[in-house]
């Protein structure tokens, strides 16, 4: 039996969003499962000491044009957000409660919450528009909206975000493929080969 | 006639020597010539606030890893070199001032230059170095290692290092095709897409 995929990602990483697009299909060719795992940058920045992304002169304005030509280039849908970035805790807490339930679910939760911000315009740092988001794939959203508080929850998005950066997750997305990390959606013709050939 | 793609590097970059052993293959496999621009990322880090990427927390040890892989991906040749990064004002003014008297032999002279540092280890970063590997394609080593110091020459990397970062360069390598952008080795595959349909 062959170990899950790990997809690392924050629901505010425009690369993230590419890749939630794409990583199951990859992984399905070889045979392969995903598991999803929301982070927080933030956490991530205050290791590496970076500033966000879109924050850094000439990077961010490249950034910004590549990432809708890399949209174009995988054919995926993009608007890009009229408020970004966004603070990722609410959704982040929402699919690792999910995950707790019914992985498959949790899954769909996270794609329809990073389409609902990349494609929809929809402000997902927003706990209500969280819940909404939820509720349209038939999550009960009065039970969500209450354990979105819930200690256990917030504390095991900690733990999860913690444990991602002792394991080096500086970026999103950051896919690990057995011990063998793969940062950024442009890496993933290189999991593509790594899984095909068992490494190279 | 169509415009050469302008290659923009720095000679301390692991991504850089990649690029340059793939790039002009890529533009004659659509008719394109490439100008080849060696610039100082120390200034381009001025400009965006970024400390040099080895230096990161997690992000450094991760390129290193990333950029073994990579070469291995490519198929071409990688040795680290055992002091990195290094100054590149010595190989950057040498392939400027080569620039202005035969541009097939300043291609030949940064190409060569690239390969001791990267695959000989040779440290380039002191001129005396830069000078040999010079002398190794049959450049007259004395005329060179007068003209290193000479104020035109100091003046012509340091106009075009100011051009290329008043133009958007941030990284190594970058590469525009007209004026789009393609900042990395892994927009490659990007940039053959943009060259066959003329954009995407």
């Amino acid at each position: 039996m062959t170990k899950p995929l790990e997809f690392y990602f924050d629901f505010s990483s425009t690369y993230g969003y590419l890749g939630s697009h794409l990583i199951d299909a990859l992984a399905a060719k070889h045979g392969r499962e995903v598991i999803w795992k929301p982070i927080l940058l933030g956490a991530a920045f205050k290791a590496t000491g970076l500033p966000p992304l879109p924050t850094i002169p000439l990077k961010g304005d490249y950034a910004f044009r590549d990432v809708l030509r890399c949209a174009r280039y995988y054919g995926i849908a993009y608007r890009h957000p009229s408020v970004f970035p966004i603070s990722t805790v609410a959704p982040a807490r929402a699919v690792w409660w999910m995950q707790g339930q019914d992985r498959a679910k949790a899954k769909a939760l996270a794609r329809a919450l990073y389409d609902a911000y990349f494609q929809k315009d929809i402000n997902i740092s927003n706990p209500s528009d969280t819940v909404r988001v939820a509720a349209s794939i038939g999550v009960d959203p009065a039970t969500l909206e209450a354990d979105l508080n819930d200690q256990a929850v917030k504390d095991k998005l900690r733990t999860e975000v913690d444990a991602a950066i002792a394991r080096g997750v500086f970026g999103s997305p950051m896919v690990f493929v057995d011990d063998e990390p793969f940062w950024g959606v442009d890496r993933f013709d290189h999991i593509d080969r790594w899984l095909r050939e068992g490494g190279f």
